[in-house]
């Protein structure tokens, strides 16, 4: 499968995707799209959406990042980022969703420049609502992790999969803004079990050919 | 499957799940939690998250509606709500995941409360945030339901599905905040197609238990 992937270093929604397609072994072409500066607006290879990520596969565009995750387990079933039981489908999916449903979408750029340049919003009353957002949804997450006795070194057991793939971004996102979650031992834990695969680590913000 | 539904009947996310159970023709026990009220918090039925919906599906948990939806597809596979070939389960999902990522998380309750409360938004620019998300996040979703080629009388082809399930509780939230979409023709043509089916008119918010 000839694969196209635009992201943005800093994209965490675009790291999900990058952990994902290292994580099973599959090679992309990178094509860097630069947020801050606009380039997605009526960006071709982006769709009417203008949101990154989007992957091209055999030609065909896939957007949104959890889906296009899904698209890659259906094709290229090894290894498996979802594990075969349905309950436990389930879990995955719902602390991923956790964070892909309730924190990201909040704490995107398109919406902290809605806050700053339409409500007026000074920086440090925006930074609160950042911080409140991912401090309060990462302790859910921390709180499911720790209490329903599927996590092992990872989310799921002692395998990476597609929870870990959208758990990581969030908390180097949470980190960058100086949210308190040092505390959320389950994150922090699967985070540094995470960041110590080369699957987190070479995809990593700062290891991007966009990276600044 | 013996099947419990916690939900409320305005939330949209319960909607999708309500939706789902009737197009797949499973009856499941309705249990109201009133979400202005504040029910779901500290409510044992809906884990750490404390949003709804929550189904138990013989005695185990399950949240996050999009995560609902997978399993139920999973366990109670006729009729499908997603097609047989990846990219266009893709093509579903990514819809699913334009209004479920993109439009619903910044217009629920919890964030319209923090404007109002903590950021002091007043009422008229909180309805304006309200109707931006939405407005913006629907004419995306009707410009992929022309360009990409897979619509028919539903969001996929001429049988509701995934993608339906989500579009219609979160149209039927942007006319009762009196949003701008009359002229998305293609959302709302999908919108009306399935408002015509017992498994949409009868999951009405108006049509359920807990309706006010």
């Amino acid at each position: 499968m000839n694969l196209q992937l635009y992201s943005y270093f800093r994209s965490s929604a675009s790291w999900r995707v990058r952990a994902a397609l290292a994580l099973k072994g599959l090679p992309c072409d990178y094509q860097a799209v630069h947020l801050v500066k606009g380039e997605q607006l009526g960006h071709q290879g982006l769709g009417p959406a203008q949101l990154l990520p989007a992957l091209w596969a055999d030609g065909q565009r896939i957007t949104q990042s959890l889906a296009i995750l899904e698209f890659l387990e259906e094709t290229q079933p090894q290894p498996p980022l979802l594990p075969a039981e349905p309950l436990a489908r389930a879990y995955v999916r719902s602390l991923a969703l956790d964070i892909a449903c309730e924190i990201h979408p909040l704490n995107n750029l398109r919406v902290l420049k809605y806050l700053k340049n339409e409500l007026g919003v000074a920086e440090e009353a925006k930074n609160a609502w950042y911080r409140h957002w991912v401090e309060q949804g990462l302790a859910t997450v921390n709180a499911r992790l720790l209490s329903e006795g599927r996590m092992g070194r990872f989310c799921l057991g002692d395998q990476p999969g597609l929870a870990d793939c959208v758990l990581v971004p969030q908390v180097f996102n949470a980190q960058r803004f100086e949210a308190r979650i040092g505390h959320l031992e389950a994150v922090m834990r699967v985070f540094e079990a995470c960041m110590a695969l080369p699957a987190f680590a070479d995809t990593h913000p700062s290891r991007v050919p966009d990276a600044e």
